[in-house]
């Protein structure tokens, strides 16, 4: 029987670089001949891509936060049949731009109440976790002026400004606390190669 | 304060005469000045026809049980929010077009497991019934029959044929007896009119 894969997810704020990491790492691990698949949420499988489109388009108010959570996770649910999964269970390594955690702070921050209905539906029907989520920790301001200067318009939560990135960025911390052994910290305030200096390491050290 | 509305769906298998009694009960009901919304599931909001559309279209398998289930929730979601309880709320007769029912019993047996999974995610977020469920029982050749005629093409389960029917008839039964107080039973193989007399009859009966 083939070793299941491993899978990491890159968490943080907009602009904090969880593109740019997962695009390198998935870069690196080939070039040592590993299989990767690099994926994102929302999306990351055809049927999950149309929900994406379906929720991100159109006005923000189109759905409401418990709509849009139900929505993601059906997206979620069809990632995970189709992609994740079955790279996982082929021992492919899996490197996902935003998770559940992604989910769990946005709806969160939503409407504070929601948090409770995100845990019960994960447990419903998700179940899984990543092996190891890149958390990249950065100033808020920062983040946001790289967000808004790549200018491709679809992070809608960018359109809140300053304060909402401060309390993403404190949002994200505490998700760490509370899952600390799946979670790794890292300063996402230094050029592209330190961060992935750090980002590399980790990865490494943990991959079976 | 206005006084709550009243909250009727149609329940049966596909062809028992849902679609033709629910409008010949919106037709009586404005007539005698009602406020009335005829709507419809899946769908029946501009988000949840949208949803419907992902759904219905494309192959049977692009979508897993699960994921199809978590679909059909966000629209049940949005066509609460956004068109079944703006008019509750405004004192309307809201007359749909199937409801949770058709989850509870399609969603179980696409997989019985699944029934729990159903029970649990819309107490978790839909906690709301019709106050009054027309079952239109009827033999399932005659429905099968009289949906091909149609042919609109949507009812995907038509496709299973005669057995499904026959699954579809006694799962609605069932239901009819695990939800003795809100449902009634009436028989669907008679000419329309005789249906609808008694569709009539037990809707005037219980209206406020
Ligand atoms: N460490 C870094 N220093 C400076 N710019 C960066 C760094 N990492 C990413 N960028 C740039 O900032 C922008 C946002 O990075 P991106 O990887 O898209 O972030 P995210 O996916 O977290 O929103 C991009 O234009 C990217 O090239
Ligand atoms: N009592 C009835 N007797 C004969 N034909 C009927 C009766 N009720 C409906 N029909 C016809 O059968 C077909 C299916 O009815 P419809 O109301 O669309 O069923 P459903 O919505 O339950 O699938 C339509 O062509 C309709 O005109
Ligand atoms: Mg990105
Ligand atoms: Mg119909």
């Amino acid at each position: 029987m083939t070793e299941r894969g491993y899978f990491v997810s890159f968490e943080g704020i907009d602009g904090s670089g969880k593109s740019t990491q997962a695009r390198l790492l998935s870069d690196h691990l080939r070039a040592t001949g590993r299989d990767v698949v690099l994926t994102r949420e929302p999306g990351g499988s055809p049927g999950a891509e149309h929900i994406r489109k379906l929720v991100l388009e159109g006005a923000t108010d189109r759905w409401s936060p418990e709509t849009e959570f139900l929505l993601f996770t059906a997206a979620r649910r069809d990632h995970l049949e189709r992609t994740v999964n079955p790279a996982l269970e082929a021992g492919q390594v899996v490197i996902c731009d935003r998770f559940a955690d992604s989910t769990r702070l946005y709806q969160g921050l939503a409407r504070a109440d929601l948090r409770v209905l995100v845990d019960q539906l994960h447990e419903l029907v998700i179940g899984q976790e990543p092996d190891l989520t890149v958390l990249i920790d950065m100033d808020p301001e920062t983040g946001l002026s790289r967000a808004l200067a790549r200018g491709d318009g679809e992070d809608r939560f960018e359109s809140f400004g300053g304060d909402m990135q401060r309390r993403l960025r404190q949002g994200f911390l505490d998700l760490a606390g509370e899952f600390p052994d799946r979670f790794v910290v890292i300063d996402g305030n230094r050029p592209v190669e330190d961060v992935f200096a750090d980002t590399r390491a980790i990865v490494e050290a943990r991959l079976p």
